[in-house]
């Protein structure tokens, strides 16, 4: 039991390490973009790749905060930058922009699932947990599109977005409600996610008005 | 005493499902204006209900936070949402505008009294509890006009709207003080707020520049 | 040990005092130059002056929040408000835009090393003492300036802002580090921050793009 308890709580720590790599990077692309300097990068990176589970903290009252207990999320984010900007400068910009969706898709895919899994380990009642998946998910993104001056991609009238981190939830939560695995109902939670959101971008997937 | 506390609760739950509406709706209409999707729609009216509340509940450190314990409001915004959008297809500007301001007018009176009675239940200063009420009252709506990409009601040089509240508040919680009946002196501030900011924008009242 | 407990927090307290004089007074200058209403100066003048310190409260989980904790701020900047109003009539825009350079840079020293402080309180890591006090320093602009409809200081491409931030708490931490007294520590922290901010102001200093 124990030993399943450590293995799990590896796979969530390895999930949101990448999921802080996905969205730092879509930050620093996005920032890059926009012709930034420095500081200004290392904020949106840290904001996108930080936001979502700042909130997701806030809500459920989780203290230390994720980036506090593990003070090598900054240190990783901040060298990321480091090495990054000298790679970036002649990045073309439709090249860009299909890896901040990818990098993106994954981000939200991780984010939602652990959002929703650390809501149903507090016991919150299951519509809850959704949102709360939903929000982690989708904070990071909005914060770096705000802050970048874009309209938020959720609240775009466009492909699905937020649709795609909602059904990923319920799937890994009902998964988890008749007994699945715990670690794989969580990577079947987030290829729902990043598979729905990828391919909403490819084709131009929309909800009808 | 036990049986007036009750009542006294089921008053606060009853105007804070009134708010929840109110606000809700006047999100659901404007992000209808804005020609959004499902999602989006489902998210103005999700955000403009509950972030008042949420950042209220955040700084007096109330937790659960008031729709993680009632998931029923969440259930509740979710079904309006759904029987709304087909009803609302043929709004007209003009009329939807009227509702947006009425609704928004009656959210605005319900939180920022929940919101300064909940701070007075919590010992906090007078001004404090003020400063509460208006802050619950108002970051809803500004949340929603910040999203539809409009500037904030609060903020326009414009009809009377954050003094509302303030006086509103100020006039609860005096009521309370001179120990009239919580509930009488809870609908008397709501009143206060609602009819001033109804005036304000039916005779466009605004403070002296 | 006891006495100078009491001191270092008359010290923070009196920190505490002139940055939320110096941010209020800057989104007071801001907001007038948008032609606001009172109620919206004063809006901004409070979410400038409080924004830092309570996103820092909100992280470290301190409570009660530092301008619950102190009605007199809340009075403080509510009596600023109505005594400037008059006399700000015919600022000019030249002069009004340094006014809010130079208070912006105290206030930027003044919260950044408060929070770097506090959370080298409560035990953080360094990294995170840092991020801490960036944060707080960095907040209170950048709601004013959302707010005031400008693109945040520190975001834009130009003068060093968050940098200076990020040097003056470094400095502060280390001194502390090498056991240097805690007040002279703090004055210097805020004294680098404050100089190198104005510094790059007047000089146009920028990071290499």
């Amino acid at each position: 039991m124990a030993s399943l308890h450590v293995k799990m709580s590896t796979v969530l720590y390895a999930v949101e390490v990448a999921g802080i790599i996905a969205f730092a990077f879509s930050g620093f692309i996005e920032a890059r973009q926009k012709n930034m300097d420095a500081v200004g990068v290392f904020t949106v990176a840290f904001v996108t790749a930080f936001g979502g589970g700042t909130l997701r903290d806030l809500l459920l009252d989780r203290r230390p905060l994720f980036w506090v207990e593990h003070q090598e999320y900054l240190i990783l984010v901040f060298a990321l930058t480091l090495i990054a900007i000298p790679f970036s400068r002649h990045l073309r910009h439709a090249f860009a922009e299909k890896i901040i969706n990818y990098a993106d898709a994954l981000g939200l895919g991780l984010f939602s699932i652990t959002g929703a899994s650390l809501a149903a380990d507090a016991q919150m009642p299951i519509f809850v947990c959704v949102m709360m998946g939903v929000i982690t998910g989708v904070f990071g993104g909005v914060l770096r599109d705000i802050i970048c001056n874009e309209i938020p991609l959720v609240f775009k009238r466009g492909e699905l977005y937020a649709t795609c981190s909602f059904i990923g939830c319920w799937t890994y939560l009902l998964l988890e409600k008749i007994n699945l695995t715990q670690s794989i109902a969580l990577l079947i939670g987030i290829a729902v996610t990043f598979i729905m959101r990828s391919l909403a971008v490819r084709f131009h997937l929309t909800l009808p008005g």
